[in-house]
Protein backbone atom coordinates (compact mmCIF):
# COMPACT_ATOMS: atom_id res chain seq x y z
CA UNK A 1 0.00 0.00 0.00
CA UNK A 2 1.72 3.44 -0.94
CA UNK A 3 0.38 6.86 0.05
CA UNK A 4 -0.25 9.49 -2.87
CA UNK A 5 1.48 12.41 -2.97
CA UNK A 6 -1.89 14.00 -2.25
CA UNK A 7 -2.12 11.57 1.08
CA UNK A 8 1.41 12.50 2.07
CA UNK A 9 0.89 16.19 1.80
CA UNK A 10 -2.24 15.93 3.07
CA UNK A 11 -0.65 14.26 6.02
CA UNK A 12 1.71 16.97 6.23
CA UNK A 13 -0.76 20.07 6.70
CA UNK A 14 -3.50 17.92 9.30
CA UNK A 15 -1.45 15.39 11.09
CA UNK A 16 -3.79 12.49 10.22
CA UNK A 17 -5.37 9.99 7.51
CA UNK A 18 -8.29 8.25 7.64
CA UNK A 19 -8.63 4.97 5.85
CA UNK A 20 -12.17 4.09 6.51
CA UNK A 21 -13.09 0.02 6.07
CA UNK A 22 -9.07 -0.84 5.17
CA UNK A 23 -9.21 -4.37 7.04
CA UNK A 24 -12.85 -6.46 5.96
CA UNK A 25 -15.47 -7.44 8.38
CA UNK A 26 -13.71 -11.01 7.83
CA UNK A 27 -9.94 -9.86 9.35
CA UNK A 28 -11.73 -7.79 11.65
CA UNK A 29 -13.88 -10.01 13.55
CA UNK A 30 -10.55 -12.54 13.65
CA UNK A 31 -9.22 -9.73 16.01
CA UNK A 32 -12.52 -8.88 17.68
CA UNK A 33 -13.19 -12.71 18.54
CA UNK A 34 -10.07 -12.57 20.38
CA UNK A 35 -10.01 -9.79 23.03
CA UNK A 36 -12.81 -10.54 26.11
CA UNK A 37 -9.73 -13.71 26.63
CA UNK A 38 -7.10 -11.15 26.98
CA UNK A 39 -8.98 -8.89 28.93
CA UNK A 40 -10.32 -11.46 30.74
CA UNK A 41 -7.04 -12.46 32.23
CA UNK A 42 -5.63 -10.46 35.88
CA UNK A 43 -1.99 -9.17 34.55
CA UNK A 44 -0.42 -5.99 35.12
CA UNK A 45 -0.56 -5.67 31.36
CA UNK A 46 -5.07 -5.20 31.84
CA UNK A 47 -5.66 -1.50 33.58
CA UNK A 48 -9.27 -1.03 34.44
CA UNK A 49 -11.39 1.69 34.54
CA UNK A 50 -11.59 3.82 37.74
CA UNK A 51 -14.09 2.05 40.19
CA UNK A 52 -14.93 -0.32 37.52
CA UNK A 53 -13.86 -4.02 36.65
CA UNK A 54 -13.86 -2.64 32.35
CA UNK A 55 -10.83 -2.95 30.91
CA UNK A 56 -9.59 0.42 29.75
CA UNK A 57 -6.13 -0.21 27.89
CA UNK A 58 -4.30 -4.26 27.23
CA UNK A 59 -0.60 -3.72 26.51
CA UNK A 60 1.39 -5.30 24.81
CA UNK A 61 -1.34 -8.23 22.93
CA UNK A 62 1.05 -8.89 20.11
CA UNK A 63 3.32 -10.43 22.21
CA UNK A 64 1.35 -13.27 23.01
CA UNK A 65 -1.75 -13.27 20.83
CA UNK A 66 -1.54 -15.15 17.32
CA UNK A 67 -4.06 -12.55 15.68
CA UNK A 68 -2.63 -9.02 17.02
CA UNK A 69 1.09 -10.16 16.74
CA UNK A 70 0.31 -11.16 12.95
CA UNK A 71 -1.66 -6.94 12.58
CA UNK A 72 1.65 -6.12 14.27
CA UNK A 73 3.18 -6.63 10.98
CA UNK A 74 0.23 -6.15 8.66
CA UNK A 75 1.97 -4.42 5.24
CA UNK A 76 -1.50 -2.64 5.21
CA UNK A 77 -0.49 -0.43 8.40
CA UNK A 78 3.12 -0.78 8.51
CA UNK A 79 4.43 0.37 5.05
CA UNK A 80 2.69 3.18 4.73
CA UNK A 81 3.85 4.31 7.98
CA UNK A 82 7.69 3.12 7.05
CA UNK A 83 6.71 5.44 3.99
CA UNK A 84 5.93 8.60 5.87
CA UNK A 85 8.88 8.20 8.46
CA UNK A 86 11.11 6.86 5.74
CA UNK A 87 12.92 4.55 7.77
CA UNK A 88 12.79 1.01 8.85
CA UNK A 89 10.20 1.09 12.46
CA UNK A 90 9.88 -0.92 15.23
CA UNK A 91 7.02 -1.34 17.68
CA UNK A 92 7.57 0.87 21.01
CA UNK A 93 3.91 0.50 22.06
CA UNK A 94 0.57 -1.90 21.34
CA UNK A 95 -2.61 -1.01 22.85
CA UNK A 96 -6.00 -2.25 22.95
CA UNK A 97 -8.15 0.11 24.71
CA UNK A 98 -11.79 -0.58 25.86
CA UNK A 99 -13.79 2.33 25.94
CA UNK A 100 -16.39 0.15 26.51
CA UNK A 101 -20.36 0.52 26.21
CA UNK A 102 -21.48 2.54 29.35
CA UNK A 103 -18.27 2.53 31.44
CA UNK A 104 -15.87 3.73 28.73
CA UNK A 105 -14.22 7.32 30.17
CA UNK A 106 -12.14 9.70 28.57
CA UNK A 107 -9.17 10.59 27.59
CA UNK A 108 -8.08 13.85 28.39
CA UNK A 109 -6.25 16.24 26.20
CA UNK A 110 -2.61 15.10 25.21
CA UNK A 111 -0.04 14.22 23.08
CA UNK A 112 1.51 10.59 22.74
CA UNK A 113 5.05 11.77 21.99
CA UNK A 114 4.52 14.28 25.13
CA UNK A 115 4.07 11.18 27.27
CA UNK A 116 7.15 8.97 25.07
CA UNK A 117 9.27 12.27 25.78
CA UNK A 118 9.08 12.56 29.17
CA UNK A 119 8.58 9.31 30.61
CA UNK A 120 10.55 7.18 28.06
CA UNK A 121 13.06 9.68 26.25
CA UNK A 122 12.46 9.12 22.68
CA UNK A 123 14.44 11.79 21.21
CA UNK A 124 12.41 12.96 18.49
CA UNK A 125 8.94 12.85 17.26
CA UNK A 126 9.71 10.69 14.87
CA UNK A 127 7.31 7.83 15.79
CA UNK A 128 3.32 6.96 14.51
CA UNK A 129 0.22 6.40 15.80
CA UNK A 130 -2.29 4.10 14.43
CA UNK A 131 -5.74 3.62 15.31
CA UNK A 132 -7.42 0.50 13.93
CA UNK A 133 -11.38 0.37 14.88
CA UNK A 134 -12.36 -3.00 16.51
CA UNK A 135 -16.21 -1.84 16.35
CA UNK A 136 -17.65 0.65 15.04
CA UNK A 137 -16.80 4.07 15.94
CA UNK A 138 -19.86 6.78 15.96
CA UNK A 139 -20.90 9.98 17.21
CA UNK A 140 -22.08 8.27 20.71
CA UNK A 141 -19.43 5.49 21.75
CA UNK A 142 -16.66 8.12 22.54
CA UNK A 143 -15.14 8.71 19.25
CA UNK A 144 -11.66 10.19 18.67
CA UNK A 145 -11.17 13.75 18.83
CA UNK A 146 -8.56 15.46 16.87
CA UNK A 147 -6.78 19.21 16.51
CA UNK A 148 -5.93 19.41 12.80
CA UNK A 149 -2.73 20.46 12.23
CA UNK A 150 -2.06 20.92 16.03
CA UNK A 151 1.17 18.39 15.23
CA UNK A 152 2.64 21.40 13.44
CA UNK A 153 3.42 22.82 16.92
CA UNK A 154 5.60 20.44 17.61
CA UNK A 155 6.06 19.15 21.62
CA UNK A 156 3.72 21.78 23.65
CA UNK A 157 3.25 21.87 27.60
CA UNK A 158 2.27 19.67 29.38
CA UNK A 159 1.31 18.34 33.21
CA UNK A 160 1.38 14.93 34.24
CA UNK A 161 -2.63 13.93 35.29
CA UNK A 162 -2.68 11.49 37.93
CA UNK A 163 -6.21 11.59 39.21
CA UNK A 164 -8.41 11.99 36.47
CA UNK A 165 -8.93 8.57 35.39
CA UNK A 166 -7.01 5.28 36.01
CA UNK A 167 -4.26 5.89 34.14
CA UNK A 168 -1.70 8.19 34.20
CA UNK A 169 -1.18 10.86 31.09
CA UNK A 170 0.53 14.29 30.54
CA UNK A 171 -1.96 16.52 29.61
CA UNK A 172 -2.38 19.90 28.37
CA UNK A 173 -3.68 23.07 30.00
CA UNK A 174 -7.36 24.23 28.66
CA UNK A 175 -5.99 27.68 27.87
CA UNK A 176 -3.77 26.41 25.40
CA UNK A 177 -6.50 23.26 24.12
CA UNK A 178 -8.84 26.76 23.16
CA UNK A 179 -6.09 28.52 21.30
CA UNK A 180 -4.95 25.57 19.45
CA UNK A 181 -8.96 24.52 18.42
CA UNK A 182 -8.56 28.31 17.59
CA UNK A 183 -5.79 28.24 15.00
CA UNK A 184 -7.32 25.28 13.69
CA UNK A 185 -10.80 26.56 12.64
CA UNK A 186 -12.65 27.36 15.51
CA UNK A 187 -15.45 26.03 15.37
CA UNK A 188 -15.81 25.59 11.51
CA UNK A 189 -13.11 21.85 11.52
CA UNK A 190 -11.30 23.56 14.74
CA UNK A 191 -12.10 19.54 16.05
CA UNK A 192 -12.74 16.87 14.10
CA UNK A 193 -13.78 13.35 14.60
CA UNK A 194 -13.05 10.76 11.93
CA UNK A 195 -16.42 8.17 12.22
CA UNK A 196 -16.90 5.04 10.28
CA UNK A 197 -17.23 1.03 10.58
CA UNK A 198 -15.27 -1.83 12.36
CA UNK A 199 -11.96 -2.20 10.30
CA UNK A 200 -11.26 1.50 9.94
CA UNK A 201 -7.84 2.58 10.12
CA UNK A 202 -5.96 6.28 11.29
CA UNK A 203 -2.62 7.07 10.76
CA UNK A 204 -1.55 9.86 13.30
CA UNK A 205 1.15 12.57 14.12
CA UNK A 206 2.93 11.56 17.49
CA UNK A 207 2.46 15.24 18.19
CA UNK A 208 -1.21 15.67 16.92
CA UNK A 209 -3.75 16.83 20.02
CA UNK A 210 -6.14 14.42 20.96
CA UNK A 211 -8.71 13.55 23.24
CA UNK A 212 -11.81 11.40 23.39
CA UNK A 213 -15.18 11.52 25.65
CA UNK A 214 -16.61 8.88 27.68
CA UNK A 215 -19.20 6.12 26.28
CA UNK A 216 -22.32 6.21 27.68
CA UNK A 217 -23.82 4.27 24.46
CA UNK A 218 -24.62 0.93 24.96
CA UNK A 219 -21.61 -0.04 22.24
CA UNK A 220 -18.22 -1.17 23.05
CA UNK A 221 -15.68 1.28 21.14
CA UNK A 222 -12.11 -0.95 21.37
CA UNK A 223 -9.93 0.04 18.92
CA UNK A 224 -6.26 -1.22 18.43
CA UNK A 225 -3.18 1.45 19.64
CA UNK A 226 0.30 0.53 17.52
CA UNK A 227 2.64 2.97 18.22
CA UNK A 228 5.90 3.08 15.57
CA UNK A 229 8.66 4.44 15.74
CA UNK A 230 11.70 4.53 13.52
CA UNK A 231 14.40 2.88 14.90
CA UNK A 232 17.01 5.07 14.94
CA UNK A 233 14.71 6.75 17.38
CA UNK A 234 14.36 4.49 19.82
CA UNK A 235 13.77 5.22 23.38
CA UNK A 236 16.83 5.78 25.74
CA UNK A 237 15.21 5.22 29.27
CA UNK A 238 13.23 1.80 30.64
CA UNK A 239 11.37 3.94 33.67
CA UNK A 240 8.16 2.60 32.49
CA UNK A 241 7.59 -1.35 32.35
CA UNK A 242 8.34 -2.95 28.96
CA UNK A 243 5.03 -4.21 28.99
CA UNK A 244 3.95 -0.61 28.04
CA UNK A 245 6.92 1.00 26.65
CA UNK A 246 8.76 -2.08 24.62
CA UNK A 247 12.84 -2.34 24.31
CA UNK A 248 13.16 -4.72 21.30
CA UNK A 249 14.26 -2.58 18.34
CA UNK A 250 14.20 -5.41 15.97
CA UNK A 251 12.77 -3.50 12.60
CA UNK A 252 9.60 -4.78 11.73
CA UNK A 253 9.38 -7.66 9.14
CA UNK A 254 5.53 -7.62 7.03
CA UNK A 255 3.78 -10.96 6.66
CA UNK A 256 1.84 -11.09 3.28
CA UNK A 257 -1.31 -9.05 2.79
CA UNK A 258 -3.54 -12.01 3.60
CA UNK A 259 -1.63 -12.86 6.96
CA UNK A 260 -4.89 -12.63 8.93
CA UNK A 261 -7.02 -14.60 7.47
CA UNK A 262 -4.08 -17.32 6.62
CA UNK A 263 -2.78 -17.35 9.82
CA UNK A 264 0.85 -16.79 8.73
CA UNK A 265 2.77 -18.47 11.58
CA UNK A 266 4.02 -15.69 14.09
CA UNK A 267 6.40 -15.98 17.34
CA UNK A 268 4.91 -15.34 20.72
CA UNK A 269 7.64 -14.91 22.99
CA UNK A 270 5.74 -14.06 25.73
CA UNK A 271 2.76 -17.07 25.28
CA UNK A 272 3.58 -18.56 28.49
CA UNK A 273 3.64 -15.22 30.62
CA UNK A 274 5.28 -11.41 31.00
CA UNK A 275 9.16 -12.83 31.83
CA UNK A 276 10.23 -11.03 34.78
CA UNK A 277 12.37 -8.34 33.25
CA UNK A 278 9.90 -7.12 31.63
CA UNK A 279 8.82 -5.37 34.85
CA UNK A 280 12.25 -4.86 35.89
CA UNK A 281 12.33 -0.30 35.33
CA UNK A 282 16.12 1.85 34.69
CA UNK A 283 16.57 3.28 38.25
CA UNK A 284 15.95 6.97 39.22
CA UNK A 285 18.36 9.42 37.73
CA UNK A 286 21.82 10.39 39.06
CA UNK A 287 21.75 13.45 40.88
CA UNK A 288 23.79 15.97 38.58
CA UNK A 289 26.68 16.49 39.28
CA UNK A 290 28.24 20.23 39.40
CA UNK B 1 -47.29 29.03 17.16
CA UNK B 2 -48.86 26.57 16.75
CA UNK B 3 -48.01 22.96 15.82
CA UNK B 4 -49.05 21.24 12.82
CA UNK B 5 -51.35 17.73 12.66
CA UNK B 6 -47.70 16.19 11.68
CA UNK B 7 -46.03 17.88 14.59
CA UNK B 8 -48.19 16.42 17.09
CA UNK B 9 -48.27 13.12 15.43
CA UNK B 10 -44.11 13.06 15.73
CA UNK B 11 -44.13 14.39 18.65
CA UNK B 12 -46.11 10.66 19.38
CA UNK B 13 -44.24 8.68 17.74
CA UNK B 14 -40.38 10.19 18.73
CA UNK B 15 -40.93 12.07 22.17
CA UNK B 16 -39.63 14.91 20.95
CA UNK B 17 -39.39 17.98 18.58
CA UNK B 18 -36.94 20.13 17.88
CA UNK B 19 -37.09 24.01 16.70
CA UNK B 20 -33.74 24.90 15.08
CA UNK B 21 -32.98 28.58 15.76
CA UNK B 22 -36.36 29.46 17.25
CA UNK B 23 -35.19 32.48 19.47
CA UNK B 24 -33.08 34.88 17.42
CA UNK B 25 -29.82 35.50 18.04
CA UNK B 26 -30.54 38.73 20.08
CA UNK B 27 -33.22 37.37 21.81
CA UNK B 28 -30.28 34.97 22.53
CA UNK B 29 -27.84 36.95 23.72
CA UNK B 30 -30.05 39.03 26.32
CA UNK B 31 -30.48 35.44 28.06
CA UNK B 32 -26.49 34.23 27.69
CA UNK B 33 -25.44 37.59 28.93
CA UNK B 34 -27.03 37.29 32.37
CA UNK B 35 -25.99 34.28 33.00
CA UNK B 36 -22.03 34.83 34.22
CA UNK B 37 -24.20 36.87 37.22
CA UNK B 38 -26.21 34.29 37.70
CA UNK B 39 -23.15 31.72 37.72
CA UNK B 40 -20.82 33.44 40.25
CA UNK B 41 -23.48 33.57 43.19
CA UNK B 42 -22.70 31.44 46.29
CA UNK B 43 -26.00 30.28 46.91
CA UNK B 44 -27.76 26.78 47.45
CA UNK B 45 -29.31 27.31 43.91
CA UNK B 46 -26.14 26.81 42.29
CA UNK B 47 -24.71 23.42 42.18
CA UNK B 48 -20.99 22.97 41.27
CA UNK B 49 -19.39 20.04 39.22
CA UNK B 50 -17.72 17.50 41.24
CA UNK B 51 -14.60 18.82 42.39
CA UNK B 52 -14.41 21.47 40.12
CA UNK B 53 -16.12 25.44 40.36
CA UNK B 54 -18.02 25.31 37.54
CA UNK B 55 -21.54 25.66 37.68
CA UNK B 56 -23.43 22.30 36.89
CA UNK B 57 -26.84 23.66 37.46
CA UNK B 58 -28.84 26.68 38.43
CA UNK B 59 -32.55 26.43 39.78
CA UNK B 60 -34.96 28.79 39.82
CA UNK B 61 -33.40 32.00 37.60
CA UNK B 62 -37.28 33.05 36.43
CA UNK B 63 -37.80 33.93 40.24
CA UNK B 64 -35.01 36.68 40.67
CA UNK B 65 -33.63 37.16 36.76
CA UNK B 66 -36.10 39.46 34.50
CA UNK B 67 -34.63 37.97 31.30
CA UNK B 68 -35.36 34.63 32.63
CA UNK B 69 -38.47 35.32 34.10
CA UNK B 70 -39.66 36.62 30.53
CA UNK B 71 -38.99 33.30 29.23
CA UNK B 72 -40.61 31.38 31.61
CA UNK B 73 -43.50 33.14 29.95
CA UNK B 74 -42.77 32.96 26.50
CA UNK B 75 -45.31 32.33 24.01
CA UNK B 76 -42.98 30.46 21.11
CA UNK B 77 -41.94 28.34 24.30
CA UNK B 78 -45.66 27.87 26.44
CA UNK B 79 -48.04 27.14 23.59
CA UNK B 80 -46.92 24.05 21.99
CA UNK B 81 -47.03 22.67 25.18
CA UNK B 82 -50.16 23.59 26.19
CA UNK B 83 -51.34 22.48 23.14
CA UNK B 84 -49.45 18.90 23.36
CA UNK B 85 -51.26 19.18 27.30
CA UNK B 86 -54.16 20.14 26.56
CA UNK B 87 -54.60 22.28 30.02
CA UNK B 88 -52.98 25.53 31.39
CA UNK B 89 -49.36 24.79 33.25
CA UNK B 90 -47.23 25.96 35.79
CA UNK B 91 -43.61 25.79 36.33
CA UNK B 92 -42.32 22.37 38.09
CA UNK B 93 -38.54 23.38 37.48
CA UNK B 94 -36.15 26.02 35.93
CA UNK B 95 -32.68 25.46 35.29
CA UNK B 96 -29.89 26.60 33.88
CA UNK B 97 -27.49 23.76 32.85
CA UNK B 98 -23.64 24.81 32.67
CA UNK B 99 -22.01 21.76 30.62
CA UNK B 100 -19.21 24.62 30.79
CA UNK B 101 -15.82 23.78 28.30
CA UNK B 102 -13.62 20.94 29.67
CA UNK B 103 -15.56 20.58 33.19
CA UNK B 104 -19.13 19.87 31.94
CA UNK B 105 -19.63 16.55 33.43
CA UNK B 106 -22.00 13.05 32.30
CA UNK B 107 -25.70 13.03 33.07
CA UNK B 108 -25.96 9.50 33.41
CA UNK B 109 -29.34 7.85 31.19
CA UNK B 110 -32.43 8.81 33.06
CA UNK B 111 -36.33 9.98 32.63
CA UNK B 112 -37.16 13.15 34.37
CA UNK B 113 -40.58 11.95 35.18
CA UNK B 114 -39.02 9.29 36.94
CA UNK B 115 -37.53 11.77 39.45
CA UNK B 116 -40.71 13.73 40.00
CA UNK B 117 -42.76 10.66 40.43
CA UNK B 118 -40.38 9.10 43.14
CA UNK B 119 -39.44 12.44 44.86
CA UNK B 120 -42.03 15.10 44.81
CA UNK B 121 -44.91 12.77 44.01
CA UNK B 122 -46.42 13.76 40.98
CA UNK B 123 -49.40 12.21 40.07
CA UNK B 124 -49.21 11.60 36.13
CA UNK B 125 -45.99 12.15 33.59
CA UNK B 126 -48.82 15.07 32.31
CA UNK B 127 -45.65 17.56 32.01
CA UNK B 128 -43.27 18.57 29.60
CA UNK B 129 -39.35 19.11 29.26
CA UNK B 130 -38.07 21.91 27.18
CA UNK B 131 -34.43 22.78 26.62
CA UNK B 132 -33.48 26.14 25.06
CA UNK B 133 -29.80 26.51 23.89
CA UNK B 134 -28.08 29.66 25.22
CA UNK B 135 -25.11 28.11 23.11
CA UNK B 136 -24.48 26.20 19.86
CA UNK B 137 -24.62 22.80 20.31
CA UNK B 138 -22.33 20.53 18.43
CA UNK B 139 -21.10 16.96 18.27
CA UNK B 140 -18.13 18.07 20.66
CA UNK B 141 -19.50 19.85 23.86
CA UNK B 142 -22.15 16.95 25.47
CA UNK B 143 -24.89 17.00 23.53
CA UNK B 144 -28.30 15.68 24.41
CA UNK B 145 -28.48 12.10 23.36
CA UNK B 146 -32.70 10.83 22.85
CA UNK B 147 -33.64 7.18 22.43
CA UNK B 148 -36.63 8.43 20.84
CA UNK B 149 -40.01 6.51 21.30
CA UNK B 150 -38.62 5.06 24.68
CA UNK B 151 -41.72 7.15 26.50
CA UNK B 152 -44.31 4.68 24.86
CA UNK B 153 -42.64 3.02 27.98
CA UNK B 154 -43.95 5.11 30.62
CA UNK B 155 -42.52 4.70 33.62
CA UNK B 156 -40.03 2.09 33.96
CA UNK B 157 -37.04 0.94 36.58
CA UNK B 158 -34.65 3.54 38.21
CA UNK B 159 -31.96 3.40 40.91
CA UNK B 160 -30.96 6.87 42.64
CA UNK B 161 -27.34 7.17 41.61
CA UNK B 162 -26.53 9.28 44.62
CA UNK B 163 -22.39 9.15 43.74
CA UNK B 164 -21.34 9.28 39.52
CA UNK B 165 -22.18 12.74 39.72
CA UNK B 166 -22.53 15.92 42.07
CA UNK B 167 -26.50 15.58 41.51
CA UNK B 168 -28.46 12.58 42.53
CA UNK B 169 -30.45 11.64 40.02
CA UNK B 170 -32.81 8.79 39.46
CA UNK B 171 -31.02 6.67 36.51
CA UNK B 172 -31.86 3.46 34.23
CA UNK B 173 -29.47 0.24 34.43
CA UNK B 174 -27.38 -0.36 31.14
CA UNK B 175 -29.19 -3.48 30.09
CA UNK B 176 -32.72 -1.49 30.11
CA UNK B 177 -31.08 1.44 28.18
CA UNK B 178 -29.59 -1.22 25.68
CA UNK B 179 -33.01 -2.52 25.03
CA UNK B 180 -34.51 0.82 24.48
CA UNK B 181 -31.79 1.57 22.30
CA UNK B 182 -32.58 -2.10 20.08
CA UNK B 183 -35.75 -1.35 19.69
CA UNK B 184 -35.22 2.23 18.62
CA UNK B 185 -33.23 1.17 15.80
CA UNK B 186 -30.25 -0.04 17.26
CA UNK B 187 -26.66 1.90 15.18
CA UNK B 188 -29.74 2.70 12.84
CA UNK B 189 -31.35 5.34 14.91
CA UNK B 190 -31.45 3.79 18.23
CA UNK B 191 -30.28 7.54 19.82
CA UNK B 192 -30.51 11.07 18.43
CA UNK B 193 -28.30 14.20 19.29
CA UNK B 194 -30.20 17.82 18.13
CA UNK B 195 -27.74 19.65 17.41
CA UNK B 196 -27.97 23.70 16.31
CA UNK B 197 -27.34 27.15 16.91
CA UNK B 198 -28.13 28.79 20.45
CA UNK B 199 -31.62 29.95 20.36
CA UNK B 200 -33.05 26.59 19.39
CA UNK B 201 -36.13 24.76 21.01
CA UNK B 202 -36.42 21.10 22.16
CA UNK B 203 -39.87 19.38 23.74
CA UNK B 204 -39.71 16.70 25.04
CA UNK B 205 -41.99 14.17 26.99
CA UNK B 206 -40.96 14.02 30.78
CA UNK B 207 -40.58 9.99 30.15
CA UNK B 208 -38.56 10.13 26.81
CA UNK B 209 -34.67 8.10 28.33
CA UNK B 210 -32.15 11.07 27.94
CA UNK B 211 -28.55 11.45 28.97
CA UNK B 212 -25.76 14.10 27.82
CA UNK B 213 -22.03 13.21 27.51
CA UNK B 214 -19.05 15.23 29.12
CA UNK B 215 -17.88 18.13 27.42
CA UNK B 216 -13.86 18.22 26.76
CA UNK B 217 -14.72 21.07 23.79
CA UNK B 218 -13.48 24.91 24.54
CA UNK B 219 -17.12 25.87 23.94
CA UNK B 220 -19.61 26.09 26.70
CA UNK B 221 -23.00 24.05 26.17
CA UNK B 222 -25.74 26.28 28.34
CA UNK B 223 -28.90 25.47 28.02
CA UNK B 224 -32.39 26.72 29.64
CA UNK B 225 -34.33 23.69 30.96
CA UNK B 226 -37.97 24.46 31.97
CA UNK B 227 -40.61 21.69 33.05
CA UNK B 228 -43.78 22.88 32.62
CA UNK B 229 -46.53 20.92 34.50
CA UNK B 230 -50.42 20.81 33.87
CA UNK B 231 -52.03 22.44 36.70
CA UNK B 232 -54.29 19.56 37.67
CA UNK B 233 -51.27 17.30 38.17
CA UNK B 234 -49.76 19.11 40.74
CA UNK B 235 -46.53 17.70 42.85
CA UNK B 236 -48.30 16.15 46.32
CA UNK B 237 -44.98 16.48 48.29
CA UNK B 238 -42.75 19.12 49.10
CA UNK B 239 -39.63 16.66 49.71
CA UNK B 240 -37.55 18.56 48.34
CA UNK B 241 -36.20 22.66 48.36
CA UNK B 242 -39.07 24.72 46.60
CA UNK B 243 -35.93 26.13 44.41
CA UNK B 244 -35.67 22.53 42.95
CA UNK B 245 -39.53 21.75 42.83
CA UNK B 246 -41.99 24.73 42.82
CA UNK B 247 -45.04 24.74 45.20
CA UNK B 248 -46.74 27.34 43.43
CA UNK B 249 -49.49 26.13 41.25
CA UNK B 250 -50.58 29.38 39.31
CA UNK B 251 -51.14 28.77 35.93
CA UNK B 252 -48.59 30.91 33.48
CA UNK B 253 -49.98 33.93 31.96
CA UNK B 254 -47.72 34.34 28.63
CA UNK B 255 -46.02 37.69 27.34
CA UNK B 256 -45.79 39.36 24.47
CA UNK B 257 -43.81 37.38 21.54
CA UNK B 258 -41.54 40.05 21.52
CA UNK B 259 -41.05 40.42 25.38
CA UNK B 260 -37.59 39.77 25.64
CA UNK B 261 -36.40 42.15 23.60
CA UNK B 262 -39.16 44.88 24.62
CA UNK B 263 -37.95 43.87 28.09
CA UNK B 264 -41.97 43.31 29.45
CA UNK B 265 -42.51 43.92 33.16
CA UNK B 266 -42.04 41.08 35.19
CA UNK B 267 -42.50 39.88 38.64
CA UNK B 268 -39.77 38.49 40.50
CA UNK B 269 -40.38 37.46 44.14
CA UNK B 270 -37.21 36.33 45.06
CA UNK B 271 -34.86 39.27 43.58
CA UNK B 272 -33.93 39.90 47.40
CA UNK B 273 -33.05 36.51 48.09
CA UNK B 274 -34.93 33.18 48.62
CA UNK B 275 -37.28 32.98 51.53
CA UNK B 276 -36.62 30.88 54.73
CA UNK B 277 -39.65 28.87 53.49
CA UNK B 278 -38.28 27.94 49.96
CA UNK B 279 -35.86 25.39 52.07
CA UNK B 280 -38.52 24.01 54.40
CA UNK B 281 -39.65 20.38 53.32
CA UNK B 282 -41.86 17.83 54.17
CA UNK B 283 -41.57 15.96 57.02
CA UNK B 284 -40.75 12.17 56.59
CA UNK B 285 -43.71 10.39 55.78
CA UNK B 286 -45.42 8.55 58.82
CA UNK B 287 -45.19 4.69 58.68
CA UNK B 288 -47.98 3.11 57.69
CA UNK B 289 -50.56 1.89 60.21
CA UNK B 290 -51.95 -1.41 59.99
Amino acid sequence: MKLTAEQVARFEREGFLFFPGLFSPEETRVLTEAVPALYSRREAFNVREKGSDAVRTNFAAHLYSAPFARLARHPRMVEPVQQLLGEALYMHQFKINGKMAFEGDVWQWHQDYGTWLNDDHMPQPRAMNVAIFLDEVNAFNGPLMFIPGSHRKGVVDAKHDLTTTSYPLWTLDDALVAELVERAGGRDGGIVSPLGPAGSMILFDSCLVHASGSNLSPWNRVSVYLSLCAVSNHIRRHKRPEYIAHRDFTPIDCLSDDCLLRQDPVDLPWRDGMPASALVTSAPEPAAVA
